[in-house]
C-alpha cells in the first residue's frame, strides 16, 4: 500500500514519511516473549502505518516444529492481541504472505543453509533486494554460534548494493570484561556500524523529547548548567517484583539491569552538549563525552545504597520478599534497589551531583528525570512569606504519565505576599492527537532504514561498565544487603545518602 | 469577631493575618456605580474575613436625602448582590452598626462640619481612634472643593498618634499638565505619602504574581533580558463597547484610559529590576527607573496605531459603531483602540521592543503580558522537522483565565524528529483552594493598613504622561482615525505596525 492513501496518516501532512527500503528481517528467538508481545506487533504496526515497503519479508528462526502457516498463525494472534493500530485485513494479508519460518538449532549448519536459501528466494519472489537484518532476540550465550553460522552460511556477506545489519538486546555483558568479549564475538563477523544495540528506553518519545526540549527551545538551555542547577535526580521505579525472571535477575541485580543502560543513557542525554547534528555519529560523540566525564565519589560507601525488597503489601495484595521468590537462593546478595551518586567532571556540570536510583516493588511505577534548581540567590520577600517555597524543578516524565512538569513559586491568593510551590504541566496525551509509536516500532524502523542515533555504540557500553564496575565490586566486598518493605520508598540507606548532602529524593 | 475563630481562614495557617487598625473610612460618591458594585462589597468581604477591626466605621457622603438606615439598606443590597464571601448575619450586623450617612454638596461647609462631627462621635462611640481615610470616588473636577472643605472643617488635621489618608481613582489627569495641576490640588492639603492612587490592576493577584514569578524563582530571571527575549506584548482587550460612559470616554480614548495607567504599570512590573525589598519605596523606585527609561521610536506614525470600532457582530448580537453610540459626536476622533511600540533604554532591555495594545469591541476579553523569546540560536534538526516550531513564549494571563502559559517546542509523537509548539499551563483556579480577594479588597485593606507598594506615586503618574503625551499630540495632528470591525482583532494599522518589524500580534 502506498503511504499516500494510508488512513493512519494526517492528509494535511505534506512531508514524506521515513519509509524502509526492501529487506528481509530475520528474527532469531521468534517464539520468545519479546517477539510475541513487542516485535511482531510492532512490525504489523509499521506495515499498517505504511512505513514498510512492498518488498519486505519476515523470517522466523527457532527450535520449533513449525511451518510457515504455524508461524503466521502465531503472529496473527500476537498482532490481534498486542498491536496498537487497528487491524486491517489487506495490510495483514500482504504482510503475512511475506512471513516464513525456518526451524533449527542455533548451532546447526543445515538449518542456516536452509535459512540462506529461504532469504535468497525471497529476494526473487518478494523483491527484498538482498538486504538482511538479523535480530538476535536470544540469550547472549548463543551469540557465538549464531554469528559463526551466519558467516559460514554466507548470510553475513553482502555486495556493494546491499546491506547486512545485526540487532542485539541487553544485557551487553555483565561487566566491562564480559562486554568486551561479547562485542569481540559479534565484531568477528559484523563491523561496528552494522551492529544495532537496542536500549528500548531510547525509543521512547519522552526520552527523545529530552533533546527536542533542550535544543529546539531558547528557554531551557540558559539555565541548564551548574550556575542554576542544584542537582539532578534520575529515577526508574517499578512496582512489580522480579516475576518469572529469577534465572536472569539473580546475580545481575538492579544496577546492572537498569542503571548501566537506561539510567546512564538518560543521564547522557540530559547532560550532553548540543550535537553538531542529529546524525548517529554526532549524538553518540556527545553522549560518549559525558560518559567519559562521569566520576564516582571516592567514598563508595557514602555515595551508593542498595537493598532487597522484603515481604509487604502492594496494591492491596500481600507479596513475598525477594529472598522468598521462587528460584532465588535464600542467601542471595543481589540488589533489587540501587542508588548511586555521580559527578560529571566538565565545565557545565562540575559540582552538580546526579543521583540515579532504580528499584523493584516500590510504591508506584515511574521513570523521570528531575532537574532541581538552586534557590533564588536572594528573596526580597519576608521570611514567613516563603516558608512553603521549595526549589524550582523541571521534571521530564518518561513514563507512565508522559509529559513535563515545571515546579515554581507562585503568589498564594490573598492579601499578603505569600509564596507557595505550584506545578505547570504539559501532558503528551493532551497536546497531541498523533498516537505514540511503541518504542520497538521506532527502533525497528530505524534498523531497517539504517538510522542509528538511538542505538548505543560499543564505546558507550564500555564506558557505562567502566562507571558501574567499581560500585558492583565494592558491593561484592560487603556482605550486608539492606532490606526494604515492598510497596514503600526503598531502603533507608538511600534516604541517608541524600540526607548527608542536605537533600531529599523526590517522592515516588 | 476575632480572626482566630474565622471560618474563612485555614485553621492550619499559623501566621497572623494583616488586619487593619481602628479607623473611619469616609466614602465620597457613595451613590455611584463603583461604590455599589465594588467598594461596599469589598468592605463587607474584608470584615467577613476578619481583616477589619471592631473599631471600624464607614461614613457615606453624597448629595442624597438619605438617613443612616437608607444607607445601610443600600449597602445591604449591594453586599447581598456583589460580595464574594458568604453572607453572615453577625458580621453584617456589627459592620452596619458602624455605617453612617452624611448628606451634602461637595462645596457646602455645613455638610462638612456635620461630617466632622459625625466622625468625631464615632471615635467615641465606635473606638475608631481618630484615624480617617477619605475615598474620593468622584469626578476629579470636584477634588478642589472637597479637599478645601476637608481642610477648612479640620478633618484633614491629625495629631501625632492618628493618621489621615486620601484615596483617589484614575483618571489622574488627561496629560502631564493636568496631572500636575490635579496633584497640586491634593498636595495643598495632603502630603504625598498620605495619597493612595488606585490602579485596580495592581490589586489583581495575577499582576502581583509577576513579581513572585520573577523574584521567588530561579528559572525565569536568567532568561528575562535582551539576550533571550525577542519582544514583549502587553495586551488589554475588551469585548464590550463604551456602554454608558460616552461622557467620560469621548475626548479621552483608549491610550489615556488604559495604556497610561494599567499597561504602563504592567510594563514596569515586567521590566523592572529586583527591588531591595517589597517596601513601597523600593518597588516604586524600580518602577520609576523603568518608566524613566521608556523611549518612543522617532517615527510615531510607524510606531503607533489607533482605531475606532465600527458596526459589527459580537457574541451573536449586532452592535453599533463608536460614532453611532449615544452621546458621541459623529465627527469624534477619539480612539477606542491604541497600539504603541516602546523601547526601554537600559542594559537589560536595549533593543527589545515592548508592544502595548488595548481596544474595545475586540473578539474577546483578555489581559496578558506575553514574553516572546528569540528562536534558538541554532537548530540541530533538519529544516522540515521544525516547520511548525514558533518562538518560545511565557504568557502571564492577568484575566480572565488567570494563570501562566509557557509555549515551547516538543517532539511530535512519531518515527521522525518533528518538532511542534505545545503549551504548558498553570491555572490559578486549579492550583489554589484559597479564594482570590477582589482587587479592591486588597487595595482597600492596604489603604487602611497604610501599606502603599501597590499604589503608583505621583512620579510614576507624571512619567507615564510624559511617555504618552507625544503620542496623543501626534494623533491630534492627524485627522484620520482608522475604523475596525466590532468583534474582530483591531485595525489593520496595528497589524502593519508589527509586520514592519517582522512580527505579529498574538491572537486575541
Amino acid at each position: 500500500m502506498s503511504t499516500k492513501d494510508n488512513p493512519l496518516r494526517d492528509p494535511r501532512d505534506k512531508r514524506l514519511p521515513r519509509v524502509a527500503g526492501p529487506c528481509v528481517l530475520v528474527l532469531f528467538g521468534v517464539t520468545g516473549d519479546l517477539s510475541r508481545k513487542k516485535l511482531l506487533p510492532a512490525i504489523y504496526d509499521l506495515a499498517n502505518r505504511g512505513l514498510l515497503p512492498p518488498g519486505f519479508a519476515l523470517v522466523g528462526f527457532a527450535r520449533r516444529d513449525w511451518d510457515n502457516q504455524d508461524f503466521r498463525q502465531i503472529a496473527y494472534e500476537s498482532v490481534k492481541q498486542h498491536a496498537r493500530t487497528p487491524f486491517r485485513e489487506d495490510v495483514w494479508r500482504h504482510l503475512s504472505e511475506g512471513m516464513h519460518f525456518v526451524p533449527g538449532e542455533f548451532g546447526d549448519p543445515g538449518a542456516f543453509d536452509a535459512l540462506a536459501m529461504a532469504v535468497k528466494e525471497l529476494d526473487t519472489t518478494r523483491g527484498t533486494g538482498g538486504n538482511y537484518a538479523f535480530y538476535l532476540s536470544i540469550p547472549p550465550k548463543f551469540f557465538p554460534q549464531v554469528v559463526e553460522q551466519l558467516q559460514r552460511s554466507g548470510l553475513a556477506e553482502h555486495d556493494r548494493t546491499s546491506w547486512r545489519r545485526v540487532v542485539i538486546e541487553k544485557p551487553f555483558g555483565h561487566d566491562l570484561t564480559s562486554a568486551v568479549e561479547l562485542n569481540d564475538t559479534v565484531h568477528r563477523v559484523f563491523p561496528e556500524e552494522s551492529i544495532f544495540r537496542i536500549d528500548h528506553y531510547l525509543g521512547k518519545e519522552t526520552v527523545q523529547n529530552i533533546l527536542a526540549l533542550r535544543f529546539a527551545n531558547t528557554m531551557f538551555e540558559p539555565i541548564w548548567n551548574r550556575s542554576y542547577v542544584d542537582h539532578v535526580q534520575i529515577t526508574m521505579a517499578e512496582d512489580i517484583g522480579i516475576g518469572g525472571r529469577a534465572g536472569y535477575y539473580d546475580g545481575i541485580g538492579a544496577a546492572r539491569d537498569v542503571i548501566q543502560n537506561h539510567l546512564l543513557q538518560l543521564l547522557a542525554l540530559t547532560a550532553m552538549e548540543e550535537p553538531t547534528s542529529f546524525s548517529a555519529e554526532a549524538v553518540r560523540a556527545e553522549k560518549s563525552k559525558i560518559l567519559s566525564s562521569v566520576r564516582l565519589p571516592d567514598e563508595l560507601g557514602l555515595a551508593t545504597a542498595r537493598g532487597q525488597y522484603s515481604a509487604g503489601w502492594q496494591g492491596g495484595v500481600k507479596v513475598r520478599g525477594y529472598l522468598e521468590e521462587e528460584g532465588i537462593p535464600p542467601d542471595s546478595r543481589t540488589e533489587t534497589y540501587a542508588a548511586i551518586k555521580m559527578e560529571i567532571d566538565n565545565r557545565r556540570w562540575a559540582g552538580v551531583p546526579f543521583y540515579l536510583r532504580t528499584g523493584k516493588r516500590l510504591s508506584r511505577r515511574v521513570t523521570e528525570v528531575a532537574m532541581i534548581f538552586q534557590q533564588a540567590p536572594h528573596l526580597p520577600f519576608s521570611q514567613t512569606d516563603t516558608e512553603e517555597l521549595g526549589e524550582n524543578a523541571l521534571v521530564m516524565r518518561v513514563q507512565p504519565d508522559e509529559g513535563i512538569t515545571v515546579r515554581f513559586g507562585s503568589k498564594v491568593p490573598g492579601t499578603s505576599m505569600e509564596i507557595r510551590d505550584v506545578n505547570m504541566d504539559f501532558a503528551y496525551g493532551e497536546s497531541f492527537t498523533e498516537s505514540s509509536p511503541e518504542a520497538y516500532e521506532r527502533l525497528l524502523l530505524d534498523v531497517l532504514i539504517g538510522d542509528p542515533p538511538l542505538f548505543p555504540r560499543q564505546t558507550e557500553v564500555e564506558l557505562s561498565w567502566k562507571i558501574l564496575d567499581p560500585v558492583t565490586e565494592y558491593w561484592a566486598s560487603k556482605p550486608k544487603v539492606e532490606q526494604y518493605k515492598s510497596g514503600g520508598y526503598g531502603p533507608a540507606g538511600a534516604d541517608e545518602l541524600m540526607a548527608r548532602d542536605g537533600r531529599a529524593w523526590r517522592r515516588i
